[in-house]
Protein backbone atom coordinates (compact mmCIF):
# COMPACT_ATOMS: atom_id res chain seq x y z
CA UNK A 1 0.00 0.00 0.00
CA UNK A 2 2.53 2.58 1.13
CA UNK A 3 5.86 1.25 -0.40
CA UNK A 4 7.92 4.02 -2.01
CA UNK A 5 8.27 3.28 -5.63
CA UNK A 6 4.46 2.25 -6.81
CA UNK A 7 3.56 5.99 -4.54
CA UNK A 8 6.14 7.97 -5.93
CA UNK A 9 4.96 6.40 -9.44
CA UNK A 10 1.29 7.34 -8.71
CA UNK A 11 2.13 11.03 -7.65
CA UNK A 12 4.21 11.71 -10.59
CA UNK A 13 1.22 10.10 -12.96
CA UNK A 14 -1.57 12.21 -10.95
CA UNK A 15 0.48 15.68 -11.62
CA UNK A 16 -0.29 14.93 -15.29
CA UNK A 17 -2.61 17.14 -17.18
CA UNK A 18 -5.92 16.26 -16.85
CA UNK A 19 -5.27 13.05 -14.33
CA UNK A 20 -5.74 13.12 -10.97
CA UNK A 21 -5.05 11.06 -7.57
CA UNK A 22 -7.58 8.31 -8.83
CA UNK A 23 -6.56 8.05 -12.92
CA UNK A 24 -2.70 7.89 -11.64
CA UNK A 25 -3.32 5.24 -9.89
CA UNK A 26 -5.89 3.35 -12.23
CA UNK A 27 -2.86 4.11 -14.90
CA UNK A 28 -0.54 2.89 -12.14
CA UNK A 29 -1.80 -0.73 -11.83
CA UNK A 30 -2.40 -0.97 -15.32
CA UNK A 31 0.81 -0.39 -16.18
CA UNK A 32 1.96 -2.89 -13.63
CA UNK A 33 -0.60 -5.33 -14.50
CA UNK A 34 1.10 -5.62 -17.89
CA UNK A 35 4.69 -5.43 -16.82
CA UNK A 36 5.81 -6.72 -20.81
CA UNK A 37 3.04 -5.42 -22.93
CA UNK A 38 2.76 -2.09 -21.30
CA UNK A 39 4.74 -0.59 -18.86
CA UNK A 40 8.27 -2.11 -20.51
CA UNK A 41 7.36 -0.47 -23.85
CA UNK A 42 6.42 2.74 -22.74
CA UNK A 43 9.37 2.94 -20.60
CA UNK A 44 11.42 2.79 -23.69
CA UNK A 45 9.49 5.25 -25.38
CA UNK A 46 10.46 7.80 -22.53
CA UNK A 47 13.98 7.44 -22.71
CA UNK A 48 13.67 7.51 -26.35
CA UNK A 49 12.15 10.33 -26.46
CA UNK A 50 14.43 12.06 -23.19
CA UNK A 51 17.49 11.04 -25.81
CA UNK A 52 15.78 12.00 -29.44
CA UNK A 53 13.31 14.25 -29.37
CA UNK A 54 14.58 17.84 -28.92
CA UNK A 55 13.42 21.42 -30.04
CA UNK A 56 14.16 22.76 -33.30
CA UNK A 57 16.87 25.63 -33.54
CA UNK A 58 15.05 27.09 -36.32
CA UNK A 59 11.10 27.19 -35.50
CA UNK A 60 10.89 25.57 -31.97
CA UNK A 61 8.85 22.38 -33.20
CA UNK A 62 9.22 19.41 -31.39
CA UNK A 63 11.29 16.52 -33.66
CA UNK A 64 13.75 13.73 -33.83
CA UNK A 65 15.87 16.13 -36.30
CA UNK A 66 16.85 19.86 -36.03
CA UNK A 67 16.02 21.46 -38.14
CA UNK A 68 12.38 19.46 -38.12
CA UNK A 69 11.27 17.81 -41.01
CA UNK A 70 8.63 20.46 -41.25
CA UNK A 71 11.55 23.49 -41.32
CA UNK A 72 13.76 20.77 -43.78
CA UNK A 73 10.99 20.27 -46.37
CA UNK A 74 11.58 21.49 -49.68
CA UNK A 75 8.18 20.89 -50.66
CA UNK A 76 7.12 23.68 -47.88
CA UNK A 77 6.61 27.41 -48.85
CA UNK A 78 9.42 29.38 -47.58
CA UNK A 79 6.70 32.81 -47.92
CA UNK A 80 4.56 32.05 -45.31
CA UNK A 81 5.49 31.63 -41.96
CA UNK A 82 2.05 30.75 -39.16
CA UNK A 83 3.27 31.68 -35.29
CA UNK A 84 1.66 29.84 -32.67
CA UNK A 85 2.09 29.90 -29.02
CA UNK A 86 2.82 26.09 -28.55
CA UNK A 87 3.76 23.15 -30.23
CA UNK A 88 0.57 21.73 -29.68
CA UNK A 89 -1.19 24.84 -31.78
CA UNK A 90 1.20 23.77 -34.31
CA UNK A 91 0.51 20.13 -34.43
CA UNK A 92 -3.41 20.95 -34.37
CA UNK A 93 -3.23 23.37 -37.40
CA UNK A 94 -1.33 20.67 -39.33
CA UNK A 95 -3.96 18.26 -38.34
CA UNK A 96 -6.15 20.57 -40.56
CA UNK A 97 -3.99 19.57 -43.92
CA UNK A 98 -4.48 22.62 -45.87
CA UNK A 99 -1.16 25.46 -44.74
CA UNK A 100 1.63 24.33 -46.56
CA UNK A 101 3.76 27.20 -45.15
CA UNK A 102 6.26 26.76 -42.64
CA UNK A 103 5.66 27.47 -38.64
CA UNK A 104 7.20 29.66 -35.79
CA UNK A 105 6.87 28.34 -32.22
CA UNK A 106 6.95 31.12 -29.88
CA UNK A 107 6.84 28.94 -26.55
CA UNK A 108 4.48 30.96 -24.55
CA UNK A 109 2.62 34.30 -24.66
CA UNK A 110 4.13 37.67 -23.37
CA UNK A 111 2.48 37.96 -20.05
CA UNK A 112 3.08 41.49 -17.34
CA UNK A 113 0.90 39.09 -14.76
CA UNK A 114 3.70 36.02 -14.98
CA UNK A 115 6.32 38.28 -15.88
CA UNK A 116 7.41 36.62 -19.34
CA UNK A 117 8.72 39.53 -21.49
CA UNK A 118 9.58 39.30 -25.66
CA UNK A 119 13.49 37.98 -24.73
CA UNK A 120 11.33 35.23 -22.54
CA UNK A 121 9.93 34.38 -26.67
CA UNK A 122 11.47 32.67 -29.34
CA UNK A 123 10.90 36.24 -31.01
CA UNK A 124 14.64 36.90 -31.96
CA UNK A 125 14.72 34.08 -34.33
CA UNK A 126 10.74 34.92 -35.66
CA UNK A 127 12.11 38.47 -36.69
CA UNK A 128 15.01 37.22 -38.35
CA UNK A 129 13.53 34.77 -40.36
CA UNK A 130 11.52 37.07 -41.44
CA UNK A 131 14.27 38.86 -43.26
CA UNK A 132 14.78 36.53 -45.68
CA UNK A 133 12.05 36.29 -48.01
CA UNK A 134 9.05 36.11 -46.30
CA UNK A 135 5.95 37.69 -47.71
CA UNK A 136 3.08 36.52 -45.26
CA UNK A 137 3.19 36.24 -41.29
CA UNK A 138 0.00 34.14 -40.51
CA UNK A 139 -1.04 35.21 -36.90
CA UNK A 140 -2.43 32.11 -35.52
CA UNK A 141 -1.91 32.71 -31.57
CA UNK A 142 -5.11 31.86 -29.30
CA UNK A 143 -7.82 34.03 -28.84
CA UNK A 144 -6.99 35.09 -25.29
CA UNK A 145 -6.31 38.42 -24.11
CA UNK A 146 -2.28 37.34 -23.62
CA UNK A 147 -2.07 35.93 -26.95
CA UNK A 148 -4.04 39.06 -28.53
CA UNK A 149 -1.70 40.95 -26.97
CA UNK A 150 1.73 39.39 -28.14
CA UNK A 151 -0.07 39.24 -31.66
CA UNK A 152 -0.46 42.97 -31.61
CA UNK A 153 2.89 43.50 -29.96
CA UNK A 154 4.62 41.16 -33.14
CA UNK A 155 2.81 43.10 -35.36
CA UNK A 156 4.03 46.13 -34.38
CA UNK A 157 7.98 44.94 -34.17
CA UNK A 158 6.95 43.49 -38.36
CA UNK A 159 5.89 47.05 -39.36
CA UNK A 160 9.34 47.51 -40.48
CA UNK A 161 8.53 45.06 -43.25
CA UNK A 162 5.96 46.56 -44.70
CA UNK A 163 6.60 44.05 -47.75
CA UNK A 164 5.59 41.47 -45.00
CA UNK A 165 1.78 41.07 -45.07
CA UNK A 166 0.16 40.17 -41.42
CA UNK A 167 -2.59 38.07 -41.51
CA UNK A 168 -4.34 36.46 -38.59
CA UNK A 169 -6.86 33.54 -38.10
CA UNK A 170 -10.48 34.51 -39.19
CA UNK A 171 -13.27 35.17 -36.61
CA UNK A 172 -14.66 31.59 -35.57
CA UNK A 173 -12.03 30.97 -33.10
CA UNK A 174 -14.27 31.60 -29.81
CA UNK A 175 -13.47 33.95 -27.50
CA UNK A 176 -10.98 32.62 -25.12
CA UNK A 177 -10.77 29.35 -27.08
CA UNK A 178 -7.54 27.62 -27.44
CA UNK A 179 -6.49 26.05 -29.96
CA UNK A 180 -5.63 22.74 -29.01
CA UNK A 181 -9.16 22.03 -27.86
CA UNK A 182 -10.35 23.26 -31.06
CA UNK A 183 -12.73 20.95 -33.63
CA UNK A 184 -10.36 20.25 -36.65
CA UNK A 185 -13.41 21.86 -38.65
CA UNK A 186 -13.27 24.87 -37.24
CA UNK A 187 -10.06 25.56 -37.27
CA UNK A 188 -9.18 24.87 -40.74
CA UNK A 189 -11.96 27.25 -41.64
CA UNK A 190 -10.48 29.71 -39.40
CA UNK A 191 -7.04 29.39 -41.23
CA UNK A 192 -8.59 29.27 -44.86
CA UNK A 193 -10.55 32.39 -44.31
CA UNK A 194 -8.23 34.59 -42.44
CA UNK A 195 -7.68 38.11 -43.33
CA UNK A 196 -5.33 40.56 -42.87
CA UNK A 197 -4.45 42.56 -39.76
CA UNK B 1 5.21 15.97 -36.72
CA UNK B 2 5.47 12.38 -38.15
CA UNK B 3 8.81 11.33 -36.52
CA UNK B 4 9.06 8.24 -34.62
CA UNK B 5 10.00 8.46 -31.37
CA UNK B 6 7.54 11.00 -30.41
CA UNK B 7 4.47 9.63 -32.20
CA UNK B 8 5.05 6.09 -30.81
CA UNK B 9 4.86 7.98 -27.10
CA UNK B 10 1.55 9.47 -27.91
CA UNK B 11 0.39 5.82 -29.44
CA UNK B 12 1.47 4.53 -26.26
CA UNK B 13 0.19 7.25 -23.67
CA UNK B 14 -3.14 6.97 -25.92
CA UNK B 15 -3.75 3.45 -25.41
CA UNK B 16 -3.55 4.11 -20.84
CA UNK B 17 -6.98 3.65 -19.35
CA UNK B 18 -8.88 7.08 -19.91
CA UNK B 19 -6.83 8.53 -22.14
CA UNK B 20 -7.65 8.96 -25.61
CA UNK B 21 -5.07 10.54 -28.73
CA UNK B 22 -5.95 14.06 -27.70
CA UNK B 23 -5.09 13.55 -23.98
CA UNK B 24 -1.88 11.13 -25.45
CA UNK B 25 -0.83 14.35 -27.30
CA UNK B 26 -0.93 16.76 -24.42
CA UNK B 27 0.48 14.66 -22.28
CA UNK B 28 3.74 13.75 -24.47
CA UNK B 29 3.75 17.78 -24.98
CA UNK B 30 3.73 18.41 -21.01
CA UNK B 31 6.58 15.70 -20.68
CA UNK B 32 8.76 17.52 -23.97
CA UNK B 33 8.24 20.36 -22.60
CA UNK B 34 9.47 19.80 -19.25
CA UNK B 35 12.22 17.10 -19.80
CA UNK B 36 14.03 17.86 -16.23
CA UNK B 37 10.74 18.79 -14.24
CA UNK B 38 8.64 15.76 -15.45
CA UNK B 39 9.82 13.15 -18.28
CA UNK B 40 12.88 12.57 -16.52
CA UNK B 41 11.39 11.89 -12.31
CA UNK B 42 8.52 10.01 -14.37
CA UNK B 43 11.01 7.61 -16.76
CA UNK B 44 12.87 7.32 -13.46
CA UNK B 45 9.79 5.85 -11.76
CA UNK B 46 8.68 3.63 -14.66
CA UNK B 47 12.40 1.82 -14.49
CA UNK B 48 11.82 1.98 -10.53
CA UNK B 49 9.04 0.02 -10.20
CA UNK B 50 9.57 -2.31 -13.32
CA UNK B 51 11.80 -3.41 -10.86
CA UNK B 52 11.12 -3.49 -7.72
CA UNK B 53 7.21 -3.65 -7.29
CA UNK B 54 5.86 -7.21 -7.49
CA UNK B 55 2.94 -9.30 -7.03
CA UNK B 56 2.96 -10.73 -3.04
CA UNK B 57 3.40 -14.27 -3.11
CA UNK B 58 0.75 -14.65 -0.88
CA UNK B 59 -1.86 -11.97 -1.56
CA UNK B 60 -1.76 -11.19 -4.96
CA UNK B 61 -0.96 -7.61 -3.75
CA UNK B 62 1.42 -5.17 -5.46
CA UNK B 63 4.70 -4.21 -3.64
CA UNK B 64 8.08 -3.50 -3.21
CA UNK B 65 8.41 -6.39 -0.94
CA UNK B 66 7.09 -10.06 -0.80
CA UNK B 67 4.90 -10.96 1.19
CA UNK B 68 3.78 -7.15 1.09
CA UNK B 69 3.49 -5.00 3.98
CA UNK B 70 -0.51 -5.78 4.66
CA UNK B 71 0.59 -9.54 4.99
CA UNK B 72 3.55 -8.79 6.90
CA UNK B 73 2.11 -6.68 9.58
CA UNK B 74 1.79 -8.34 12.72
CA UNK B 75 -0.84 -5.99 13.55
CA UNK B 76 -3.42 -7.34 10.76
CA UNK B 77 -5.65 -9.59 12.01
CA UNK B 78 -4.98 -12.90 10.46
CA UNK B 79 -8.04 -14.32 11.06
CA UNK B 80 -10.20 -12.33 8.26
CA UNK B 81 -9.29 -12.48 4.40
CA UNK B 82 -10.99 -10.37 2.55
CA UNK B 83 -11.40 -11.12 -1.21
CA UNK B 84 -11.15 -8.92 -4.20
CA UNK B 85 -11.05 -9.04 -7.56
CA UNK B 86 -8.36 -6.73 -8.40
CA UNK B 87 -5.32 -4.80 -6.84
CA UNK B 88 -6.95 -1.48 -7.13
CA UNK B 89 -10.62 -2.93 -5.11
CA UNK B 90 -8.06 -3.61 -2.12
CA UNK B 91 -6.69 -0.49 -2.60
CA UNK B 92 -10.16 1.02 -2.46
CA UNK B 93 -10.99 -0.68 0.50
CA UNK B 94 -7.56 0.44 2.49
CA UNK B 95 -9.02 3.68 2.16
CA UNK B 96 -11.78 3.21 3.80
CA UNK B 97 -9.33 2.82 6.96
CA UNK B 98 -12.29 0.22 8.64
CA UNK B 99 -10.80 -3.29 7.87
CA UNK B 100 -7.94 -4.50 9.36
CA UNK B 101 -7.30 -8.10 8.29
CA UNK B 102 -5.52 -9.47 5.14
CA UNK B 103 -6.42 -10.16 2.00
CA UNK B 104 -6.22 -12.07 -1.32
CA UNK B 105 -6.35 -10.76 -4.47
CA UNK B 106 -7.71 -13.24 -7.74
CA UNK B 107 -6.51 -11.43 -10.27
CA UNK B 108 -9.73 -11.34 -12.63
CA UNK B 109 -12.93 -13.48 -12.25
CA UNK B 110 -14.58 -16.88 -13.85
CA UNK B 111 -15.83 -16.20 -17.41
CA UNK B 112 -16.72 -18.70 -19.69
CA UNK B 113 -17.24 -16.16 -22.15
CA UNK B 114 -13.15 -14.95 -22.03
CA UNK B 115 -12.15 -18.40 -21.22
CA UNK B 116 -10.96 -17.64 -17.50
CA UNK B 117 -11.64 -21.00 -15.69
CA UNK B 118 -10.30 -21.41 -12.10
CA UNK B 119 -6.97 -22.29 -12.86
CA UNK B 120 -6.17 -18.66 -14.31
CA UNK B 121 -7.38 -17.26 -10.89
CA UNK B 122 -5.05 -17.05 -7.43
CA UNK B 123 -7.62 -19.49 -6.00
CA UNK B 124 -5.08 -22.28 -5.31
CA UNK B 125 -3.22 -20.06 -2.39
CA UNK B 126 -6.78 -18.82 -1.32
CA UNK B 127 -7.62 -22.11 -0.74
CA UNK B 128 -4.18 -23.19 0.83
CA UNK B 129 -4.44 -19.61 3.28
CA UNK B 130 -8.08 -20.47 4.53
CA UNK B 131 -6.19 -23.54 5.98
CA UNK B 132 -4.57 -22.19 8.68
CA UNK B 133 -7.02 -20.66 11.44
CA UNK B 134 -9.07 -18.52 9.10
CA UNK B 135 -12.35 -17.40 11.11
CA UNK B 136 -13.45 -15.65 7.83
CA UNK B 137 -13.68 -15.01 4.35
CA UNK B 138 -15.47 -11.63 3.50
CA UNK B 139 -16.36 -11.89 -0.37
CA UNK B 140 -15.70 -8.26 -1.26
CA UNK B 141 -16.44 -9.39 -5.66
CA UNK B 142 -17.63 -6.61 -8.13
CA UNK B 143 -21.74 -6.67 -8.13
CA UNK B 144 -21.79 -8.11 -11.30
CA UNK B 145 -22.63 -11.54 -13.18
CA UNK B 146 -19.35 -12.94 -13.60
CA UNK B 147 -18.22 -11.43 -9.87
CA UNK B 148 -21.34 -12.88 -7.98
CA UNK B 149 -20.59 -16.25 -10.00
CA UNK B 150 -17.09 -16.19 -8.81
CA UNK B 151 -18.27 -15.86 -5.31
CA UNK B 152 -20.18 -18.34 -5.67
CA UNK B 153 -17.92 -21.04 -7.02
CA UNK B 154 -15.26 -20.08 -3.84
CA UNK B 155 -18.28 -20.18 -1.53
CA UNK B 156 -18.97 -23.44 -2.41
CA UNK B 157 -15.37 -24.82 -2.78
CA UNK B 158 -15.30 -23.13 1.13
CA UNK B 159 -18.30 -25.68 2.37
CA UNK B 160 -15.68 -27.82 3.31
CA UNK B 161 -14.59 -25.71 5.85
CA UNK B 162 -17.58 -25.44 7.73
CA UNK B 163 -15.74 -23.19 10.69
CA UNK B 164 -15.07 -20.33 7.98
CA UNK B 165 -17.77 -17.75 8.10
CA UNK B 166 -18.25 -16.49 4.50
CA UNK B 167 -19.82 -13.04 4.63
CA UNK B 168 -20.13 -10.42 1.64
CA UNK B 169 -20.55 -7.00 1.28
CA UNK B 170 -23.90 -5.25 2.14
CA UNK B 171 -26.03 -4.30 -1.02
CA UNK B 172 -28.06 -0.80 -1.10
CA UNK B 173 -28.34 2.18 -1.81
CA UNK B 174 -24.68 3.77 -2.04
CA UNK B 175 -24.05 6.97 0.41
CA UNK B 176 -25.36 10.38 -1.44
CA UNK B 177 -27.34 8.07 -4.02
CA UNK B 178 -30.25 9.20 -5.35
CA UNK B 179 -32.86 6.48 -6.06
CA UNK B 180 -34.28 7.88 -9.12
CA UNK B 181 -30.68 7.23 -10.69
CA UNK B 182 -30.50 3.72 -9.25
CA UNK B 183 -30.59 0.72 -10.93
CA UNK B 184 -33.78 -1.07 -10.53
CA UNK B 185 -31.57 -4.07 -9.19
CA UNK B 186 -29.93 -2.25 -6.68
CA UNK B 187 -32.97 -0.69 -5.19
CA UNK B 188 -35.21 -4.17 -4.88
CA UNK B 189 -31.86 -5.14 -3.11
CA UNK B 190 -32.15 -2.18 -0.64
CA UNK B 191 -35.69 -2.41 -0.39
CA UNK B 192 -35.48 -6.15 0.03
CA UNK B 193 -33.13 -5.93 2.71
CA UNK B 194 -34.30 -2.67 4.57
CA UNK B 195 -33.61 -2.64 8.61
CA UNK B 196 -35.16 -0.99 11.59
CA UNK B 197 -33.81 2.26 11.90
ZN1 LIG C 1 11.43 23.54 -37.44
ZN1 LIG D 1 0.39 -9.77 0.51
Amino acid sequence: MTQDPLQNLIRLLSKLPGLGPRSGRRIALHLLERKEEALSPLSAAFQDVAVKVKSCETCGNLDAISPCQICASPSRDVTQICVVEAVSDLWALERTGVFFGKYHVLGGTLSAMDGRGPEDLRLKGLFARVHSGVQEVIMALNATVEGQATAHYITERLSDFPEVHITTLARGVPIGGELDYLDDGTLMTALQSRRTV
